[in-house]
């Protein structure tokens, strides 16, 4: 059970999708969840820190995500998050990414509407 | 931080929307979250236990979570979870109810469209 | 991933301990997890609602649980969440449980001291 | 409540405590989580990635931790997580830190005693 997330935020690239030799359907894009923090003098909410975290869906998930997620819209995601280290020549770095098992609009900024299909989308 | 939980599940009963004297916006439902089980012997995925769930949402997540959903539909909720003991009489028990904070059709089971404004639902 | 929890509280009972004809220990203790709000007015920290649980820990958990808390501690616990409906005779709830995975005694509000064996305690 | 994460792993450094000049307690180590997959054909559980997090305590439970925490003990540890760019001339990365609210010994591999004062460790 280590290491699962919950995050909301912002999408902050259109989702890339695609498919492998295997068949196996792949999405990927990038979400910005910034922190709300309480200012106590000014007794308001205030957007505090920003955590960028790429998110990587698989077979159905990542289809239905390819086709109802545009940039810009709010997102609910729960996953495992991955850290990996990278290192390409001279730079290196670590990589953040969450691998979603559950994705959703979310409600606390939009309506959204269900379909089993494909929605119409203008 | 303590008690906060992420739940996937289906609604399982339409939403009920009200709005108190004092201008609050409340919507409350019921979602079943049933748990997936690896049988070892028939190496499959099975359905195991059931948790029953009353969702209340406020204000705006509570106007859109009542424009959004309906009866059947799978969704992803976090929020926190409050355990109240309750007496009528002779009978008393423990409500369960996840205050949320956030909640999404899940992408795992739909695809969903993303609306500033109320969608038309036929 | 569904209906995982963690929860800060303090332990209500003494932990039962017991192990069963198959040989599977089992220990049980109930879990008081009380919330802090922030009270705006006074600019403090107030308790507010209690969550009550019933914990359950299996095998070497289970074991070394039972060796390790008291009554009145604190502790840090995550697990699975089980909500059952039971019914005995003219009485019937909800029984709300977590199955730990993890359990520690939570240093926001101690010091322990970690062991591979049984410690002595007075 | 997003980006808080529960994780369990080992203690990779021996923890460094220091006080600020304003009087703030502050511990720091690092933590390596490694996930658990199943081999389903030799049907055994089988050490799968390794996460590693760079993980702060502060106040109260900075003290604690620093009095009770060893390099290679297991914990379990629950917090915020926050994601950083870092740049120093030509390298740049991510730093990933768990603000910790919670730290306590895991049960599921250790015994551990409570004391409201520091032990006395060999």
């Amino acid at each position: 059970m280590t290491d699962i997330i919950t995050v909301t935020g912002v999408v902050g690239t259109d989702p890339k999708h695609h498919v492998t030799n295997g068949g196996l359907a792949i999405t990927t894009f990038r979400l910005a969840s910034t922190r709300r923090v309480f200012d106590r003098e000014k007794a308001t909410w205030e957007d505090g820190e920003t955590n960028w975290y790429t998110v990587s869906a698989f077979r159905q998930l990542a289809t239905n995500a390819s086709l109802s997620i545009r940039k810009g819209e709010r997102l609910i995601i729960r996953g495992r998050l991955r850290l990996r280290a990278w290192e390409t020549g001279e730079r290196s770095g670590t990589a953040v990414e969450i691998e979603a098992d559950s994705i959703g609009h979310d409600l606390a900024w939009c309506v959204s509407t269900y379909a089993k299909v494909r929605p119409t989308r203008p």
